[in-house]
C-alpha cells in the first residue's frame, strides 16, 4: 500500500522503515525536516509538506506528540482533512485526548473519510522490533483496510468497537495503571526502606509472588464481569490489613497517601453494607460514583 | 518435627496437613475445638489447649486471625512465652502488626526463644496444593531450623533479613499492591464502561499487554535500584498522559480519585525538577516525603 | 458614564439596576432577549445584539455563566474587540478560567483597548444589595476608570495587581476555600453523627469557637508572612491530632479523605524536619511541591 | 473547692493560676515535678505523687500530653482510679482519643466515680485570660459539679452531651477544621504565589470576604439541617468552578490535593444525581459513605 508517514519522532522512525520492509510505499514527513531524512535510504520518499506525502495514498499514519500536532496536521492548511485522497484513510497512531480523538472522528465522518484511531503500547524498542500492542476502533470496514499495517508494526492487535476514541480511552487505561503501579511501588519501597528492609528482598518477593503472575488478569476478570460473590478474600479482611499498612507507615514516618486512599475506600466499602464481599467489589463504588 | 499447630482456620487445615503428609507430626489447637477435629482422621493429636499442644515441640506454629488472637496464644496463661519447650521454635503465619511482630520478637529474646515471622501470600486452594509463598525473617539460625516447615508448606520462601516485623512489612507490601490495583482497575473500567466500551474488551487488552509480562517488575526494579536515568518514558510525558486520564473521566462523570493523586505527584515532580527522568522517579518523591 | 450590559441573568439584573440607580446609561442585552426587558422599566435600553448595546459606551461589562459564553460576545460578529468604541474599557465580571482571562487581556492589548477582570463574590442577595466584593486587576489607569461602577455595585474592592487573570486567581482561591472547608464539615458532621453525636451540638461549637472569630484569618497571616517559629501549635502535635481523627473515623467506620490527606502532609512535614515548626508550615510543603 | 490539678505544663500553668484566683484550693502535680513549682507563690500546695494531690479533693483536673500520660497518671499505682476520694470527680482535660475517653468513662463507671470529659480549645495566651472555650460532656450532675472550674478557666462551655467521649470527638472535629483549613490555605497560596501575586493580596482578599464572616457558619447550619433545597450554589457550578482552579494549577505547576478531592467528591455527586443541589450537599456524599 502507499502511505503516508507524518511524525517520525523516536517512535516513527522504525514504524515507518517496519512499513517499508513489508513492502509498503512510504512518504515520510516531520515537522523538523531533517528528522525524516535518514529513512530515504530506508526507500522512502521524503515529503517537503504533508499534502506532499498524501499525494495518492491509501493510508495516512500519524504519529505526533500530542493534540496540538496532529491538530496542525489534521487541521491546518493543507492538512489531511484537506489532502486526504477520496477513498483514503487516516490512522492515528498518536496518545491524543478522548475528545480530541471524537473531534477527528466527526471531521473526517462529514467529510465521507475512513478514520481509525490506533494508538500503542510500547517503546521505540519495541517500535523496532515490530512489537508493538495496537489498540484500535473505527468502523469494521476501515480497520479491515488497516490490517496490513497492524501485521508490519505490531504482535498484537484489539479491537476495541467502532467508535474511534474507545482506543484512546483503553490506552489511556493502560497508562494510568502503569503510573497507578508506580506510584504504589514508590511507596511501597520508601515503606521498606524507611523499615530497615533491603530494596533487592522486597524486590525479589514482588516478583516472586504477583508480576508476572496471572493474579492482576484474575482481578481484572472478577471486575470485569461484577463477579464479588463469593469471595476470594473479604473487604472487611482487606480493610483490616490497609489500616495494619498506614500503621506501618505512620510509624515509619513514611507517607503513604495510595493506601489512605484505599484505606477510605475500603471504609466506606464497609459502611456501605459490602464488607462480606470480595475486596475487588471497590470497584462496584468507582462505578456507582460514576453513576452507573 | 514435632509440632504444634494453632489457629486450624480455612488456612490451618490444608497446612497442618501438608505437614502430616510431609511426616510431621502435629497437636493441633483451636479455639473453637471443633475446627480442629477434622485432622485427627489426618494423623494429628487434638490439644484442648495451647500449653497442651506445645508439650514437647520442636516448632509452635500459629495461624491466627488477628493481633488479638496471636496475643491470647502467645501471652496468655499457658501461651507460647510461657509453655513453649526449651530449645523450640516459634513460628508466626499470620498477617499481624508490623508493631505487634515487634512485641513478639522481643518477648521471645528476652526468653531466649527463637521466634520466626513468615506470614504467606495465598489463598486456602494455595495452602491445599502446598503452594503458598512465604516470605520469613528471622535469625539466620531460627529460619534454618523452620525450613523443613516451608518445604511441606509452600512451593517458595522469601528471607528477608533477620528482623522477623521486616517480614510483616513485605507480607503488608504485597497486600497494598494488590488493594491498589483493585482500585486502580475499578476506577479504569468505570472510565471505559461510561465511556461505552465493554468491559471485556479492556480487559483482554490488559491482559494482553500488562497482566503476565514483566512489566510491572521492570518498573520495580528501577525503583528498587533508584535509576530514573536515561529515562524510558519522561515524567513530563507521564504527566501529559495522567492530565489526559482526568479529561477523559471529568467528560464521562466518572471520579478518579487514584489519577487525581496521581497527577498531583506527577506535577509535584515536574515543579521539583524531575520531569525529564523517567516517571518511575515518582518512588523518589515518596522517598523524600519519608525523609529518605 | 454609559455602560453595556451584557448578560443580566440572576446576577446582571441585580447589578444593572445599582447601576441605573447610581445614575449610570445602561444598555442591557441578554442572549434570551426576554431576560434583559424587565430592565428597562428601571429606565435600560434593552439592546437586540451585542454591538447594539456597545454603541457609543464608556465601559462594557459581562456577566455571563462561563468561558463559552463570554466567548461568543467577546469574540464573535459584533464582538466586544470588533465593536468596543475607541478609548471605552471592557470589564469582565463572569467566573472565567484564568487562561481565557490571559487571552482576553492579549486580546484586548492587542487592540489598544482596556480590559479590567473583576469577578465578584456574593450572591443575587449581595448583588441587589449593592454590597458585592469585588477583586480587580488590570492597569491602574483601567482599574481607575472602573471605580464609579465599583462603587455602585458592591461594598468593597481588592485590586490584586495589574495583570487581570490574577483576579481569576484570586476569586477561584475563594472559592477552592469554600468548597474545602464544605467538604470538611462534610466529614466531621459524619463523624459527629456516627458517634452519636447532634449536629446541633457540634454546629453551636464550631460557630462559638472558629466561624466568625480571627482564627483563620491569623493562620493566612501567618502562611501570607511564611512565619511558622516560634510555633503556636507544633507540627508534630497536629499530626498526633490527626491520628487520632482517623483513628476515631476508622472506629465510627465514618471514611474521611480530606483527614487522611491532612494526615499524610503532616507526616511528610515531620519526615522532612519541620516537626518543630508551626503546623501552619503544612504551606511550605505546598509551596515546595509548587516549585517555589 | 479543693482541686488536684495533675500536669503542669505550657496550659497546665496558667490554668492553675486561676483556679486560685477564683478562690479554690489546688494541689498540684507534674511528672517533672520542677515545672509545678512556680505555682507555690501562687497558694498551691505542691504534691510530690498524684495520690498525694488527690487527698482530700473534690475534682481531680487532668492536663496532660497524651493517651499514655494520662493512662499513667489515671490507672497508675495511686493513680486516680485508685486514690479519687469517694464522691469527688475526676475532669479530663487533655486531648486524648476517644477510644481512651471511653476507657476511663467506663473505668470511672465501674467505680462509682464521677467524670467529665473536658478538652480545650485555646493556647496557653487564652488560658492564661481564663479565655478558653471548654467541650464538656458527662452526666448532668458531673457537668453541674464542675461549673465553677468552667468558671474559672474558660470564657464559654459547650455541653454536648452525656457520653464522655463525644466531647473528645467535637474537640477533634475542631482541630480537623483548622488542619484542613490550613493545608487548603497553604495550597491557595501556593497557587497564587506561582501565578505572579503578593501573598498580601490574597491575604487581603480572604480577610475581606470570608475570615470573621459569618459564611462558613451558615454553610455549617446547612450540613447539621442537612438543608441543600433550595440551592444558594448549585454543585454542578462549584464542579465547574472546582475544575477551573485545577486548571489554573496545572497550568501554575502547584500541585493542589485538596482541589484534586473536591473535584472527585463533586464529580462524584454529580453523577450520582445531586448536580443541581447546594454544593453543601457534598456533606450529603460524606453520610453516605459512612453508612449513614
Amino acid at each position: 500500500m502507499r502511505i503516508a508517514f507524518l511524525g517520525t519522532g523516536s517512535m516513527g522512525i522504525p514504524m515507518a522503515r517496519n512499513l517499508l520492509r513489508a513492502g509498503h510505499q512510504v512518504a515520510a514527513w516531520n515537522r523538523t525536516a531533517t528528522r525524516a531524512e535518514p529513512l530515504a535510504s530506508d526507500g522512502a520518499t521524503i515529503a517537503r509538506a504533508p499534502a506532499e506525502a498524501l499525494e495518492g495514498v491509501d493510508i495516512a499514519v500519524t504519529m505526533l506528540a500530542d493534540d496540538a500536532a496532529v491538530e496542525a496536521v489534521v487541521f491546518g492548511d493543507g492538512g489531511i482533512v484537506e489532502a486526504l485522497p477520496e477513498g483514503a484513510a487516516h490512522m492515528s497512531m498518536s496518545t491524543v485526548s478522548v475528545a480530541f480523538a471524537g473531534r477527528l472522528a466527526e471531521a473526517h465522518a462529514e467529510r465521507g473519510q475512513a478514520f481509525v484511531s490506533a494508538p500503542v503500547f510500547g517503546r521505540p524498542e519495541a517500535a523496532e522490533a515490530a512489537r508493538l500492542k495496537i489498540v484500535a476502533a473505527g468502523s469494521a470496514e476501515a480497520v479491515e483496510r488497516c490490517r496490513p499495517l497492524f501485521e508490519a508494526l505490531g504482535e498484537r492487535v484489539f479491537v476495541v468497537g467502532e467508535e474511534p476514541p474507545a482506543a484512546n480511552v483503553v490506552k489511556l487505561c493502560g497508562n494510568f495503571l502503569i503510573a497507578s503501579m508506580i506510584e504504589s511501588l514508590g511507596e511501597a519501597f520508601a515503606l521498606a526502606r524507611k523499615s530497615g528492609i533491603e530494596s533487592a528482598d522486597l524486590l525479589e518477593v514482588l516478583n516472586g509472588t504477583f508480576f508476572g503472575t496471572p493474579i492482576f488478569g484474575g482481578y481484572a476478570k472478577n471486575i470485569a464481569e461484577e463477579r464479588f460473590d463469593p469471595p476470594g478474600f473479604r473487604m472487611k479482611l482487606g480493610l483490616k490489613d490497609v489500616r495494619l499498612v498506614l500503621q506501618a507507615a505512620d510509624a515509619a514516618g513514611a507517607p503513604m497517601p495510595v493506601a489512605s486512599l484505599l484505606h477510605d475506600r475500603l471504609l466506606a466499602g464497609t459502611s456501605r453494607g459490602r464488607g462480606e464481599l470480595d475486596w475487588a467489589a471497590l470497584a462496584a463504588l468507582a462505578a456507582e460514583d460514576a453513576g452507573l
